[in-house]
């Protein structure tokens, strides 16, 4: 497969391996019976909302509010905005609402939420709010024990706006690469956000939503009881930072980004790729437990893997790749095109405003990503 | 100085700062009596080069076509791109070579100098040929005493294309933190391209352009005899990683991330910013001589740096800030704004479609910037 169409560096998406991974995710959230809002953080792409959707998809999670806006003018009205508000935001948020999206906001903060309560009732904005949970992740959120829980459920449940329910998110499941960790891990995030739930039901709040997930831990949980919804989104595409640790194979991970060899350093025994730190990113998240694989994992451009090839350094636009020996000059000439997994699909997508999408070994569709913010 | 026009997380530039670094290296280029083609990798602003050409630059480099394309469009002609030349690209050069942009390309493989020539004689394309030169970088760049440099410069030389020099970049001298050792390599890099002048003039060969430089040497080297031109990048909004080398103080970043509060986990001793690792980039080049810096260091809204406040780890769109102490809480409230100084001004940049350009202390015009390839 030569993609003498596209220039380098792009990225490009197989479309086959993006389905089963949609189907693999649902299917997760169908025997743990609960529903799934898929986290577009990572697609950026109405193209692949549409296809998580078809498959079962409850809604979409976004982590921006330029994504909620791009998601809402594509159709998708039910969006969660899964990272904390602040007051700033709240007159888009408000605008979202107003043209009829379905939008869920979330926060950790007593004086965010009594910014909310006191919009809500001067506006007539029925903000829905999700409370956010720290489930070991120290990341954002409270703590499921916490006063401010209650704080922050009073003061909306007294107000125009709406209390829609707890969200958390185990980002330490990234940290471990053996599955009955992650198992474990899932089952703290899950007590963390049901704990808040059930506090919220004590004191006489309705909570409808009680959301967790990670790409991990949704596919790992032995059990969901008191979930209703799971977010994920590096899954749809995986990378090699989840192939580290076990949550998917090589084969499974469905982006890579098509380069071109522009030089050989025989000298330093390199050779030199159009794709360096900005089409590549430099993330290093499968440093923990593939030291080896740099800033991605070299294939052919039939995506076959090639063993022991790696962009072990980056700059601006060159990504260097060292040798294993003398012969790799003769198999990759200047001129000749190399893919390269990423180490962190969501960081590596980022830097490009469309996929080339793969479908049935040829390159076919573009499909437009959503960039900042 | 509250921005409170501005979405966050976005980029800020101050202009007084950006113009004085554009004169400190003018300045430079002028002592050392060579002509300065700043590098657009870093501004990717057509504002930005009216600003460098007014100052007495003699060009421009580029790292992508697509900069090329942008800044010819925008009435730059005398354009330089600096990244390795390969077959599938030369079309697009020949296209702007024929709209009438002066543009110099590079190789340092034979077999693309005879592609370069073919297309030449067949098209009657005048490329303008800059031969790579490895002054100890190990990234492109063939050894000055080669014989692949007198290979190539024949088979351009004998073609319709143009031998139009030699080119060299000495990106060791970001592995340093002090002047002495800048200054030594700043010869070196003079060394290694004034040698392959030498043996291409020995050998019947017309060199027009000698061209070297990095930020560090560009600023620090001593005497350039035998060169031409002096190219540099990051130099005009620098950032932490030129400031952890000496290369800057503080004082003169010129560039930063404006974020916003959006939440305390006091449990993890945390203050969390919308601004993470794809508003800032995953660069961590400072960790050399500066690893407490983390993604950035923190300065308050109206610049002026907050001593000991990082962003001491990043999710997608989470800054994480290990608070000093209890207090840091009540000083930078949920809701506030900081500013974060950029470890690596290009990768952070490229994150964002355009500057806001801050002047005599407040924001004003909005400058495009051309990302993506």
């Amino acid at each position: 497969m030569i993609f003498t169409e596209l220039s380098t560096p792009t990225l490009l998406l197989e479309k086959e391996k993006l389905i089963a991974n949609i189907s693999r995710m649902q299917a997760s959230a169908d025997r743990l019976g609960v529903q799934l809002r898929p986290h577009l953080k990572t697609m950026k792409a109405a193209r692949a909302a549409e296809l998580l959707i078809a498959s079962g998809a409850s809604g979409i999670t976004v982590s921006t509010l330029k994504e909620a806006d791009y998601f809402f003018e594509h159709g998708f009205t039910d969006i969660t905005y899964a990272v904390g508000m602040v007051p700033a935001k709240l007159a888009e948020a408000a605008r979202l609402i107003a043209r009829g999206a379905d939008l869920k906001i979330m926060t950790d903060s007593p004086e965010v939420a009594q910014v909310i309560a006191t919009d809500a009732n001067q506006n007539g904005t029925v903000y829905k709010l999700l409370i956010e949970i720290d489930c070991g992740d120290n990341r954002g959120g409270l703590q499921p024990d916490s006063d401010e829980l209650l704080q922050i459920a009073a003061l909306i449940d007294s107000s125009s706006a709406h209390l829609q329910g707890v969200l958390t998110h185990a980002g330490q499941s990234y940290g471990v690469d053996n599955i009955a960790a992650i198992e474990e891990i899932a089952e703290q995030e899950r007590e963390a956000v049901v704990q808040a739930a059930t506090r919220l039901r004590a004191a006489g709040f309705t909570v409808e939503t009680v959301s967790l997930g990670s790409t991990p831990t949704a596919l790992y949980a032995r059990d969901l009881s008191g979930v209703t919804e799971l977010r994920a989104g590096v899954y749809t595409v995986f990378d090699i930072d989840q192939q580290s640790r076990g949550v998917c194979t090589t084969e499974e991970v469905a982006l890579s980004v098509l380069s071109c060899v522009i030089g050989h350093n025989k000298a330093a025994g390199k050779i030199l790729l159009d794709a360096g730190g900005l089409a590549l990113s430099k993330d290093r998240s499968a440093d923990k437990f593939r030291p080896e694989v740099g800033y991605g994992q070299i294939c052919s451009p039939d995506g076959s893997i090639i063993p022991g090839l790696y962009v072990t350094s980056v700059s601006q636009e060159h990504g260097h790749v060292r040798v294993r020996d003398e012969s790799d000059y003769a198999l990759f000439p200047v001129g000749s095109q190399l893919r390269v997994l990423p180490v962190h699909a969501c960081m590596t997508a980022a830097a490009y405003d469309h996929f080339n999408v793969i479908e049935n070994g040829v390159v076919g569709e573009k499909w437009d990503r959503v960039n900042g913010w």
